[in-house]
């Protein structure tokens, strides 16, 4: 009989491995076994950088087991990776395990959890899922520039498509937080270049190589990464 | 000289004192000074979401002190506390301590420490920002409901006052979360009741008076109070 199987979401929060909650860190020391995402790249090389937080609190890593998805491809591919590892986590959910699967950020915000959370809801099975510190909440504290305040209007636009959308949303949120700004770059900028607003720029936050700015120019010397954002006022 | 004197604001999460991050515990853990919002009643009552949390830590109390804010007031009497309770906190400084301010969710996000950072950073003050969990991440795991997935878009909007403002929101955002629905339940109403949305309704999160309902049937029986809202998804 299943007396303690459960499926826990825990986040890690956006890097500095500090800002996971108590509750997190609690239920990581507790679990039988912590699933992590991971990225594999063409070359056959893998990185985590959910692995690189879970190693700063001096878990058993015998209990850690990685799913790594590969980059540049079809979804059938991510798909199949998502189906296998449901798969072993069926398994040890059925050897009345605790289970932990850890997401960057906020498991709700972004994460690529909640697709093994529409597998786990399908299969009615226990599940608690604890909530993280955003980057976007990160990248406020570090830039002392607060997301909203009383009755202000907050959006999260990641990968802006159209200066429309952009002007659109200045025109009516007070502020803009913009995400996976990698490949849209121009269009943030000629939309920037219009107006006069308050701009955030972060990078990597929360690790050793976090950036910041609020000077566009230099925003626009940078090799973007992956892990960047901008938060815009008015 | 002054060697250590520094301002943290201290986000201390939605309800749950084991929502906190380590970064947030360790700082009050090494504060000289705590400092804590509260509301002060008509009546002379006093009361204090933030001491609720913070007594679950184990601190010493001499430590803390409240600045408790005037309800059904005019702003006049808020910013003369807020200077009052600055005044203070200036004195702590030139002793060279270690202070610590304390929020409710995360400073950045309605949280009425950004009036006292607008004062911080006037005097150019050692300040550092922790954040914290938000109120709408923690609704959306309860609830199981992801806020927004890959390209998604967000919107977070506090106290609606149109029904045109509402439609339009739903129009364009994958997820709107309402806030300070309280007094505006109308508004809400009128525009669910002609969609079909996922509604996802959570009231005291956090603390043992939770509740949470996807039903608008429910949601109109509750006598809603401030700590509640409402996310909606299409």
């Amino acid at each position: 009989m299943k007396k303690k199987a459960i499926i826990y979401g825990v986040s890690l929060g956006p890097g500095d491995p500090d800002l996971i909650t108590l509750k997190g860190l609690k239920i990581l020391q507790e679990a039988d076994k912590i699933y992590y995402p991971g990225s594999l790249f063409k070359s056959g090389l893998k990185s985590s950088y959910s692995l690189s937080i879970l190693e700063h609190y001096k878990l058993d890593t015998t209990k850690f087991e990685g799913f790594y998805l590969e980059m540049d491809l079809t979804r059938v591919k991510v798909n199949e990776l998502y189906d296998l590892t449901f798969e072993k986590i069926i398994e040890d959910y059925n050897k009345d395990l605790k289970i932990a699967i850890v997401s960057e950020g906020d498991v709700n915000t972004f994460s690529s959890f909640s697709y093994l959370l529409e597998k786990i809801k399908k299969e009615n099975f226990n599940v608690k899922l604890i909530p993280g510190i955003t980057s976007f909440a990160l990248a406020a504290a570090e830039n002392l520039a607060p997301l909203c305040l009383q009755n202000e209007k907050l959006i999260i636009l990641p990968r802006v498509q159209t200066e429309t959308e952009l002007e659109e949303a200045l025109t009516h949120f007070n502020t803009v937080v913009l995400m996976k700004i990698k490949t849209v770059m121009n269009v943030i900028n000629n939309v920037l270049s219009k107006g006069n607003y308050s701009i955030y720029y972060s990078e990597k936050l929360g690790t050793t190589h976090q950036f910041i700015t609020s000077n566009l120019e230099e925003i626009n010397k940078r090799d973007i990464p992956y892990f960047s954002l901008i938060t815009i006022k008015k």
